[in-house]
């Protein structure tokens, strides 16, 4: 370490680092849960406890509304000419809590506790996904502006609310603020390391298409002693369709789905081998052994650089306690797709949508609910910021970082490259057993501390003239 | 019409009508939804309803405790040799009420409001099933002891609490008091008319076997980001399986499935065609057009003499709005088959819990969960009660009453037969339309009203020496 500058933000953040988790903390206790109109106030409630919280560390931070949950912008511009300026992007919104009666705890009362493994963990809602993420950011940002007075790079922080309910009004913001907005390019926190003691940087994401699927079948409720034979049910029409989504060796059989999917070039397949991703390590911890995926394909394969299908959800007739002798009048399900390179998330709606209609009976009729949709994205790098931030993770976590694929999607990656022309650097402290989505989401208490560190030390990094 | 005293007790009946209806409305008021335990009180309450309004008749009616909701004994015995003496059947439990949303008004707040044909209807959760149909039997009683002060035969009166849930406490009841429950034959009012201008007798009924199946994969919900394509996912599983059961003829493909399972004897076929049921007339009413069972059958033969298979309900993963991007860790649905003749319960339950087991992945584990079970029933009518029940409901009605076979499953029969040695009479005022089970339950006015006389003119029937 050269900088000594940088290690006095160091210092600071370690020495600091419990008021930090108590910053987190008040935020984590806000119910921002953006699919539920329910908890609306306290989206608008998160907003504005983090304008007010950068507002204190120099940035111009407003509170703006979209047509949906507002967004933050804060701006700490140094004004001098030859700076990188990065625009940092993170979410305040979470996922709904359900069902709740498998949390250990209230999802919304953080706390620090003890995971089974002996590592340390914060567990609520959002202490990873994304709240925890974007924290790591906005302490590093406070201990430099504490420790040396001013920010080294110039920087715009831009913080959604809709991230979870697929950014349908974030969008048009950012097509409606482009001139405001503009950067050298993005750092977006919401990835994973490659496992709890190696920070990675994520160079490629799988897209997104969720559709949702309504079966109608009788025009009200039936009684199955009067009517079971006789008419349709549609539980039976939607299971039938679904369960026929995959073949024998988990291959999806809409038509036209593998349209467009490339195989891995051969070097990469090698190096992936050598990761040596497997059951044992992967599937386990979750109580799995086998791949789901495509039998002719390596695990990392099939949650990485294949296209998947997953039903999310499926409801219909009666879920009470006991039993009831009726045949229902609807029937749903919310699938979706996980998609990458090559193919075109509006031409695989529509064949999926195809293949679902196609196999109505003629007196049932079915609805389609849109709900997100995202490209998957290949990220080019070979610009000076991708170097930068390796050698900087590389440095605080004494592992090589590795650039990595991920599974999941992030679609404002695609969305800023089209609206604001910007490339994104993912970055983020994430662990596969976070449980986000899930009941007893956490956050590594190291994934949070390293984590600032590490932001620290990008910035500082990326404001080196001649790294 | 030859029994002045009969002609008495109708007129009475005629001129008590509107009495008779509130004496139901109070009944209707109470929540007596047997499946939910949150519920125990509302039985409670109405058995002690019941049990007080028919002691005012003259009965010894007492609340009897059995493991689960009470029955009511009743009895009224007028001690002259060689009068008949029968036990009347019913029950005060209600379906649940879910989805409260279709309700056009609250289920417990009884009205007599029009049907859209006009016809004058009586709506709420057990307006038909079943304490409408019992109140007939007991608004005749009322009648007759009221006019005559006394009744034409002797009367058990007993109503249990757990119909709607498979009446598994109410059975070891029966045992325990087999001495007490002694009668010649039973009178069963839970069945239908053929339809709302002609009376019906119900001579055979389909057995039920219902299942519950739980799924469950991961030892979490995971993130379709990180695992999917990797993780097995139980709705995938599940929606595979219930997607099989049936092949493109509508045949169910449990093997062994229809083992057992006879053809209608051709003179019955042929008395069946003439009935002439169509899709016209009887999917056309509830929005449907084309018969959903084994192709090669008659409507009338899937819904009456032909074993079915429905999905009642099933649940996995995010159900609420917008999406949520989740690998769920469970999934179940609730299965349930009508059964003929030939077709044993127990074999039945266990080749479906084969048929899914033996699809279940090696890593996912399935959970059954045991509701009712009842054999199919063809009752053997060559006794004097059914003559004299025909010829008292021809006369009410001015139309021949037609012997029919019942899609539905009253398990009871089959218990009062093999506990007590009671062939059971089956005769209610019930219609397909009635909305039983679902949403905006109903009850004709009509049939209330011709039901109660119905019963008035059956006990004259019974009580003649030389009928």
């Amino acid at each position: 370490m050269s900088n000594p500058k940088l290690q006095a933000v160091l210092d600071r953040i370690d020495a600091d680092f419990d008021n930090s988790l108590e910053r987190l903390f008040s935020l984590l206790r806000i119910k921002s849960i953006s699919a539920d109109p329910a908890f609306a106030g306290d989206c608008k409630a998160a907003a504005e406890h983090i304008a007010k919280d950068i507002a204190t560390l120099g940035f111009a931070a407003e509170v703006r509304p979209t047509a949906g949950h507002p967004a933050i912008v804060a701006k700490a511009n140094g004004s001098m000419d030859g700076r990188p300026h990065v625009l940092f992007y993170g979410h305040y919104d979470v996922q709904p809590v359900d069902p709740l009666d498998l949390w250990h705890r209230p999802p919304f009362e953080p706390v620090v506790t003890d995971h089974a493994d002996g590592r340390k963990i914060i567990v609520a809602r959002g202490a990873e996904d994304d709240k925890g993420q974007l924290m790591t950011f906005i302490e590093a940002c406070r201990a430099w502006k504490q420790v040396a007075g001013s920010l080294p790079v110039d920087i715009t922080i831009l913080i959604e609310g809709e991230e979870e309910v697929g950014s349908k009004n974030f969008v048009p913001f950012l097509e409606a603020n482009k001139a405001e907005l503009k950067a050298d390019f993005a750092l977006v926190c919401d990835t994973g390391m490659w496992d709890p003691n190696t920070p990675a940087i994520t160079t490629s994401l799988r897209g997104l298409v969720y559709d949702e699927v309504k079966i109608k079948a009788a025009n009200r409720d039936l009684h199955s002693g009067v009517f079971g034979g006789g008419a349709q049910n549609p539980i039976r029409v939607l299971t039938r369709i679904l369960g026929g989504l995959f073949d024998d060796n988990g291959r999806i059989t809409i038509p036209g789905f593998y349209d467009g999917v490339k195989d891995l070039p051969p070097d990469v397949l090698e190096q992936w081998k050598k990761l040596n991703l497997t059951s044992e390590t992967f599937l386990k911890p979750i109580g799995l052994s086998l791949p789901a995926g495509e039998k002719d394909r390596l695990l990392i394969e099939q949650i990485s650089s294949r296209p998947t299908c997953d039903i999310n959800g499926i409801v219909g007739g009666y879920i009470g306690e006991g039993s009831k002798t009726v045949i229902p009048s609807l029937a749903s399900a919310k699938i979706s797709f996980r998609l990458v390179e090559g193919q075109d998330p509006a031409k695989i709606r529509k064949a999926f949508r195809d293949y679902v209609t196609s196999r109505i009976p003629a007196d049932c009729s079915v609805e389609f609910g849109d709900h997100s949709s995202a490209p998957a994205i290949a990220l080019d790098w070979n610009m000076k910021p991708l170097a930068a931030a390796r050698r900087a993770l590389t440095e605080e976590w004494g592992k090589e970082a590795v650039l990595m694929g991920s599974g999941a999607s992030i679609p404002i990656v695609a969305d800023f490259k089209r609206t604001l022309g910007l490339d994104s650097l993912l970055v983020g402290f994430g662990l596969d057993d976070d449980n986000i989505h899930s009941p007893n989401e956490k956050y590594d208490l190291k994934s949070f501390h390293k984590g600032i560190r590490s932001w620290a030390r990008i910035l500082a990094a990326l404001a080196e003239r001649n790294p």
